[in-house]
């Protein structure tokens, strides 16, 4: 038998840039959280500790500082795909690039009405996500949102499940449903226009959430993914990883009161966690593009 | 020498209430953190584990839930009046009541550009809060915000700061200034419309901090409670705790690159930490408002 | 009426520092985290934004890391004080100083048996805290434990509590008892063994959580500052914040099993928060040990 | 085109169970969270929201409590294959399971120096994890730990990589290696003694830490892997991910003062993250071992 090393990857994670364009009195501010990892043919590091190939990682967070500046980051995608291509093209060890960016959202405070020129607060904990991977002459993009909580406070039901020995829960034709979203989809092609996109599938998806009559949380899950699919054609593929934070109905009987979907409780743990995958079966196969990121 | 009992205090603390008001078909969404304590004569249990007058803290807890039912919570001062009341007057040994809240604000839905009827998603991080007292056959409500996250990209200076053998600091006549915002106020009297009341000091907050020309935070921090005071009637003495939530400008020039303030590291720690209170000087005494909150 | 500055302070929070006292082979780390907040005559940064007499919080940075270079921290009492005397000292315009400290634990790795002399593995997320107050020639020494997690599987009782509409608990005469210990302890005087008297009084402390037959947290909170006090001559107050982090008993009847005391759910919200102060009624006058600390 | 459901699951999260075997006056206890996922022919709830076939997450939370009660669980491994078997043999539409645990440990408070029978106190934040996947009549058990902070005072050195236009970093000879272990191992068979098996794997990955002198992370990572591997016969694969913690030297220079190694700025982020696998070339095909479980 022989030992050897499988597959791995190496980076600098989380690197908080924040960037102001001042080109005019009315400035915009982006604010991204960057990791990026390499990979290639690195074995000597690991096996005798030669890094003559290692890009240090203060390199690459240098490298994420410089390309801010060099060109505006615009677009999460367009950043990130500038990094991996550099890295893979800079270094001939460096066979792929993964990059990850999560970018957090800033509104324009109001003054007497009219958006601030220059101060901001922030948009909340929801983040706008990309994971970009380069190898072999192409790249693959998966964007994706987070944290986004929603709830429904009506127009949910559970029931119809089966019933054994350990099964108490009780029907329901009407419950709360609220859940944070963590969705990815893998982009086809790079001719898109990112920005456009990413909103137009988070509107989508927030608008099917509070449409559809919901008979399970996996119900919701998939009409969420097929509506971007349906209406996104740049789109070939939806993961999505939906806790479903429950809201149990306190029972107030005894203390003599009903309890008619009125006071809740609203539980950390356990919670439920969905979690499901739709694409288009004509899609072209995903390659790299999910490697190393979360199954959904 | 004696060793003796203290000040001391007990409760529930973050009971997670969400209620829905369903009286037409468009809902209404509360979430809330409540935690009381309870003081009086509770030298017994400590001192003998006799429990005849506490109030057990599961109790507490029911009867959160129990108000909510009975009537709608409404504001969350009025509804931690109500609580608070409950309890010194329901219990002959408790004679003070001290009611946290912490309200999380949730949005409505846009569908087809109309605000959805019974579909939310959370409005962000941001809390409303207020910590209200009730003792001696009285009230002290202390309002507030946390987590309120502001930045501006200019329209920040400071200089002229002394300079010792530990002083390295460079000047600067223009700088990022971000800080996460907690504030507590004290209010004079009940008879106070409590919704139009923060909002209307939030605003002017938020205003203040991006219309001053900052030379320094503690300078941002007095004119933010100075125009809540001058402009609020109602509001007695404001407290503010402002992390100087750093931005340093990245030295660029390693790599042949200038940064005329456009490429930033946020830093998460050490940050600086502004706490100061801005009062009036004709208000009442704050007798129990802050007791057991924090200084700043 | 006027408005006017109250009560301020301001520093550097949460500084980060390692150091390594390389005398010999055997390496001995420290891993501390520093907070430092100066008080004084603060009006015309406030007012006016002149920073003449504000020392930059990075200043204040740059101290703590050079005084650990000049002479090693030691004790954090003594690096606080060290600390706190040298900008009340330095600085005509400073009158205060605070200065906290959380320190992190680290134990040696054990190699065959033996303690390694420079490698480490994390004690655990209990931190051993102070926080030292400087003013008016003198100064007060607060130190504490924070993240200390106990728990009795059995010897903890509950009952005897009063009963309302709203009372829905069960009495127990066999309960888990859990916590997480927050202690803070004023000293009288500086001519104290720091080191020592911190185990000693963690000892104590837990050796009496455990031994307690306990008949309610108020009980236990009471009896582990009673001990501290009656043992330790040089400690004048001890406050002690304890969450009772509830254990569940599961019903298990609904699946014919019974279930005598072995199987619980640990709850995250909500949580009992039991906070009291013990002292002795012979000590000197707290005056500014415990200002802008928490209440308990 | 048309529009399909992809790979899918659902389950509980983080279900909190602490039993206590109180078969003698030594009790022990066992705290754990448990997290189950089922998949299977779940088209039907996506699709049309039928729940026919859905095991209610509710019910697979009683089921671990339940059978905590059935038979104490033991070894975290035996407990997940216990509960992964029943799912998949109880309910004839779900044919995979995959069960996570993570077990918290508690210490014997001492108290006169002897260990107490029933009080305890957390031992820190590091977890030992486990994730069994059970399907097509067997079963995968993939083992690890979480959370294990370690660090080198010295023997780590870091130079000879590559200097490009964005390289700043100077060479080091001697610097702080510090990190946060996340180490899975794949288990070859079920016949093992799993808390032997657990406790040497984490002395050797920690005595090679201590041990190596290294030329880089990758270096240290490589060689946990190999001992482990060398050593224990039962382990086909290791994962590690090892987040490179920084201690920066401070620049004590402007201060008149020199830094031999000994004072360090301790960062959050951004940190490096080096990940990788070292595996048996003669290992059995991992089959669903890894499926939905972080790449490294």
């Amino acid at each position: 038998m022989a030992i050897t090393l499988g597959p791995n990857q190496y980076g600098k994670a989380e690197v908080r840039l924040v960037t102001v364009d001042r080109s005019g009195p009315v400035h915009h501010v982006k604010d991204l959280t960057v990791s990026t990892s390499l990979r290639g043919e690195l074995a000597a590091t690991h096996l005798t500790g030669d890094n003559s190939v290692v890009v240090a990682t203060d390199t690459q967070k240098n490298t994420v500082y410089a390309f801010a500046k060099q060109t505006p980051p615009g677009e999460i995608e367009d950043f990130a795909l500038r990094l991996g291509r550099h890295f893979v093209d800079a270094f001939s060890h460096i066979d792929q690039a993964r990059i990850l960016i999560d970018e957090h959202g800033w509104d324009r405070i109001p003054v007497d009405g009219k958006p601030h020129d220059h101060a901001f607060s922030r948009s909340g904990d929801e983040k706008r996500t990309t994971a970009v991977t380069v190898a072999d002459g192409r790249a693959w993009v998966v964007s994706g949102l987070r944290d986004l909580v929603v709830l429904k406070s009506t127009g949910s039901e559970f029931h119809g499940f089966p019933r054994d020995r350990y099964t108490t829960l009780a029907e329901t034709d009407d419950r709360i449903l609220a859940t944070a979203v963590t969705a990815r989809w893998r982009y086809q092609g790079e001719d898109i226009d990112w920005h456009k996109s990413f909103h137009e599938i988070r509107r989508i998806m927030l608008e099917t959430f509070a449409n559809l009559h919901s008979l399970s949380l996996q119900q919701t899950l998939y009409a969420m993914g097929e509506a971007v699919l349906k209406q996104r054609r740049e789109v070939a593929e939806v993961r999505l990883s939906l806790p479903n934070k429950h809201h149990f109905l306190v029972d107030l009987s005894p203390f003599g009161l009903t309890n008619d979907n009125e006071v809740f409780y609203a539980a950390d743990r356990p919670y439920g966690l969905i979690e499901g995958t739709v694409l288009r079966d004509d899609a072209e196969d995903a390659g790299l593009a999910w490697y190393s990121l979360p199954e959904f």
